[in-house]
């Protein structure tokens, strides 16, 4: 379906840039929203992408543009799954359609994409450090009247980097304007402490009206009436809040913000009020509004969690479509799920943390079970490796459940805390590889790269569903940090439920003997290399094929013997080539001397844009048909 | 000289363990603390050390140790320079003088070293998380009377994961007590807004002896006069308090932690008392406590920045001993600092960025002049980066200076925020390569490696002075990411204030033509390819000497050129083999069918403990001997 088969409204129909935003009456707003998020239900319907955080902020999205100059003033939408309504007001409405796909515009905000994308986001966290970064460029530059905007959800404010943000920017005076979009909901519900506290705050509203009513009565934002009577309950009540709470009334106050809000995030009249009045008041401060995370469809507001990227649905309704050619494979994250329930069942010592993603790696099959031993610490990369450093120093069994792009947020953390100390931590790294449609922001290409320097860390990667279920056995009986990491989707064994055995660490297999050359693919890739021996064969050629599942230790005694009988080798990955798995075995060849021609295969060195996971794999030439064609070349 | 020359007082002579501690009257304590602290002051004059901390913290650890059941309750101290008393009380007495001495006992508390140290430190913030995960696990072990501290410096709870911590821990229910440290300073003088506010709580102790009274009136710890008239006025005051701030009084309590305090952290008795008290109090709390920053030292109390590791001086004075031989040179540090300031008195879009270490990185130099261009953020690399993106962004050069062994902290952040951009940030990694007496959690070893793999980022490192100053004018002109990254200590030209001059990016230069074998160093380790050139020379061996200063982009006409004049190359860097400027060089010449024999020397597989650095770099293998030693191998 094409966008032009989508019916827009009759106000978005005449709106191209924000511009045509601001010539609206304000009594148009709503129904501009009202349209707005019927074309997201439209066309996200058809095209699948982040539905429910998108749904949610429509009317701050309207508000923001109608009451900011933008492009000038500057919107970071943090995470940024949540700005399609952005999207759509900014020039992009037409070509909205194509988002996620492969050359269409981005999910996330993108420099290159928009100007009115200030900041391109994906991980979250960044937008108050962005934000304050932009600010304090204006006032260099003398810009007083710019605004910088960073919309930030509760979920992303409990990541590190949010309050290192805050810290900074509580000791400086420029336009700076926080948006705490609170709704409750990350991908999964919100934890932790913050979160009770932010529904606390919401829940107790009246003092928020009092306090709006003073200030109110002492003139909004002018601060002159030193002398009136208001003036003198204002320093009482001031003084009396020193004297028993030490000068502050909540959490962004002791970052030295201006507090104002709960406001209801979908009335949009009221946003746009506070919105004009703040934009005169100088200095940070937070605006703390409420939103329902799929608003305006029902299904979508009832179970936000699975609303946050449905996949295909009807617009009407809201009702899943059925998945068609059902695929009778399991999801290696699901293999993952019930596999660590199954060996968490029979050891007592197993825990499960994940940072703010139980679905999204499928630990809520253990967490249902024993929500006791199973910990969402909130979007916290970093504690969630060093709090399962802790447990491992006491001789629990933690198995930390990260995507591999958002392990480059715990980096120090697998060094310093879990590698240096030989703790038995271990991290399992969901979506390693090409991820697809999420883009550059999301594929996990680097962690090969960048664990394998890492004295005393053992890493692998399942090439199927049996292997990822040994290897979890094996690092549950291995008493040292263990990396596994495997692939988003679907695995290749529709009989995944194997009995698990402990594979001897740092051994290689051999798959397919061969003449002449030799395919060592690293994990996950091995599926390419093995569709590329059986086409192989088939026209007469004979490829060995030897699949490597650890990266370290290497298994060296193989690399021995396939150097002894080969002349040449390809190496296959789904990680960068540059100091990955290929350079590991180029690595090893030049320091034994061997005279062997290698040729590296896999991930080239530039950033992947988004598409389907065959056709990036495709583009980055190590599929099966690259594999085959490099096999040819000479 | 020998700690059996340094007298120890009457009191400490007794004490081997917090066994022998525990034994001492109440009233023996201050003078145990004199003692402790004196005997520091002896030691760490003659060996140099982090002083100033740990004089901090003497009464705390005496309090700490009289109090709990150490090691079976646990202490972790937070970035872990503070922790000499706890060295000195805990059996490390009579080695504590071979404190970060090649062999000898650790800087920072480190788990193989001591049953003591509950969790090995060294980066800060860290402490909270393991203890939650350690609290979290006494909880699923049943170990109810089990007592998990955490001491952390207000300078290290601006590091984000702390709060990713604070969020967690305040949603669990084990036995967490956290210690604030608060002095105000961390290496530098703390900075932020959470500085501030500290400050303001501790300025407004009327509240708290208030509060405190209310605490006794209603019986301490006991919650069962339920019924009683101070029952009614806690209620109402809480009452009151929840109407008119929302439930919190503080930062801490917003977390859901019990938040105690201030309490004079030099004053033991009290301390004891508070500590007793809060041993029977379930759940997260906090207990802020104030030091002095170099307490019981004068010139220390007065200038703690200069006393926070200030080398040799007289014990009792605190003179600063003058600098024997003094060298000629200047440290590479102060070529940035120096150069800095030169290139932003020119070019007024250039800024300065750094996360808590303008003296560190004498970053200090441009900040005294332009104060409003130099930017400290705190204890807080992840910001430090994407602020520096965000003020990239509007035009601006920033200089963002981080440790090499810190930047680990920051690596999603290069990567999503100024590599996947193209923001033209320059990342300054001081203290790259080994670092000496700090020890492995702070050599700088990894950075070749883990950035290698990012795309369109320019990665260099000086060999000297003048290519620092050069590198630094070239990233000035240069409107790409690009990292410099350089050692730790003493350069070797002591003319350094070049004129400076734009290189060409990606070109490596010939410094000694020679026969049969090529040196390829990287970057200072230029300087011993260099002396090992010198003493072949004399032998009569002739090597050719090219020294790369850029890894990325790699000089391949360079590298075509040398493969086709020379069959054996010896590459030299100062960091790991694995990933580094070695194995990019083995991927050149493998996909250029080059047959040629590589060596490659630098960090070995293995974490690097400490000494030296001309020790270190002698056991890891890539000094001027191991060089010449490779070299006559064959």
């Amino acid at each position: 379906m094409s966008n032009n088969t989508i019916q827009q409204g009759e106000i978005l129909r005449k709106i191209n840039s924000p511009e045509d935003v601001k010539k609206l009456r304000h009594d148009q707003l709503p129904q501009l929203s009202k349209e707005v998020r019927q074309y997201i239900i439209d066309v996200v319907s058809h095209r699948p992408g982040h539905l429910g955080a998108s749904l949610g902020t429509v009317e701050l999205t309207v508000a923001l543009h109608y009451v900011f100059n933008t492009p000038y003033d500057r919107v970071i939408w943090d995470v940024g799954h949540q700005a399609y309504a952005h999207k759509i007001l900014t020039g992009r409405k037409d070509i909205f359609n194509t988002q996620r796909t492969y050359g269409g515009i981005s999910g996330f905000p993108k420099m290159s994409e928009s100007e009115y994308d200030a900041f391109g986001t994906g991980h979250s966290s960044t937008s108050i450090s962005a934000a304050l970064g932009m600010s304090v460029a204006s006032q260099l530059k003398g810009e007083k009247d710019r605004q910088h905007i960073a919309v930030i959800g509760d979920g992303a404010l409990t990541g590190g980097m949010a309050f290192e943000a805050l810290n900074q920017a509580g000791a400086e005076n420029g336009n700076l304007l926080v948006i705490l979009n609170d709704n409750g909901i990350a991908i999964d519900k919100s934890v932790g402490a913050l979160n009770r506290y932010f529904t606390n705050i919401t829940a107790s509203r009246s003092y928020n009206r009092f306090k709006n009513k003073i200030w109110n009565l002492l003139g909004g934002n002018s601060h002159s009436r030193k002398s009136s009577p208001v003036h003198f309950i204002q320093v009482f009540l001031g003084a009396l809040k020193s004297f028993l709470f030490r000068g502050t009334s909540n959490l962004f106050e002791s970052f030295n913000f201006r507090y104002f809000g709960p406001v209801d995030g979908h009335d949009i009249k009221e946003l746009t009020k506070i919105l004009n009045r703040l934009k005169h008041i100088q200095g940070p401060k937070v605006l703390h509004i409420v939103t329902k995370k799929g608003k305006g469809l029902d299904v979508a507001e009832k179970d936000p969690i699975l609303y946050h990227a449905p996949g295909l649905f009807d617009s009407k309704t809201g009702q899943l479509a059925p998945v068609e050619n059902a695929s009778p494979y399991l999801r290696f994250q699901d293999v993952f799920g019930h596999t660590l329930l199954e060996l968490a069942t029979k050891n007592q010592s197993i825990v499960g943390i994940t940072p703010a993603m139980p679905s999204g790696c499928s630990m809520n099959i253990m967490m249902d079970k024993m929500p006791e031993r199973t910990f969402d610490v909130g979007i916290a990369e970093q504690h969630a490796v060093t709090f399962a450093a802790g447990l491992a120093s006491q001789g629990l069994k933690p198995f930390c459940n990260i995507y591999s792009s958002f392990m480059q947020r715990a980096y120090d953390q697998v060094i310093h805390d879990v590698a240096l100390q030989k703790l038995p931590v271990v991290l399992c790294l969901d979506r390693a590889g090409i991820v697809g449609e999420d883009g550059p922001t999301h594929h996990g290409v680097f962690d090969l790269a960048y664990f394998r320097p890492i004295p005393d860390l053992i890493i692998s990667a399942p090439m199927h569903e049996h292997d990822l279920r040994n290897l979890m056995f094996t690092a549950e009986e291995t008493d040292m940090p263990f990396v596994i990491r495997y692939p988003r989707g679907k695995g290749s064994i529709q009989d995944w439920k194997n009995k698990m055995k402990k594979l001897p660490v740092g051994k290689a297999r051999c798959l397919k003997t061969g003449e002449n050359i030799a395919i060592l693919s690293f994990g996950h890739a091995g599926i390419e290399a093995a569709k590329a021996c059986e086409q192989l064969d088939f026209t007469g050629k004979n490829a060995a094929h030897y699949n490597f599942i650890f990266l370290k230790p290497l298994d060296e005694e193989m690399l021995h013997e396939i150097c002894k009988n080969f002349s040449r080798i390809i190496t296959v990955e789904d990680g960068v080539i540059k100091g990955g798995f290929g350079s590991a075995v180029a690595e090893f060849i030049l320091e034994n001397k061997y005279n062997i021609h290698i040729q590296a295969l896999g991930v080239p060195d530039h950033f992947v844009e988004q598409g389907s996971i065959s056709q990036l794999t495709h583009d980055c030439g190590f599929d099966a048909e690259a594999i085959i064609r490099m096999i040819n070349k000479e």
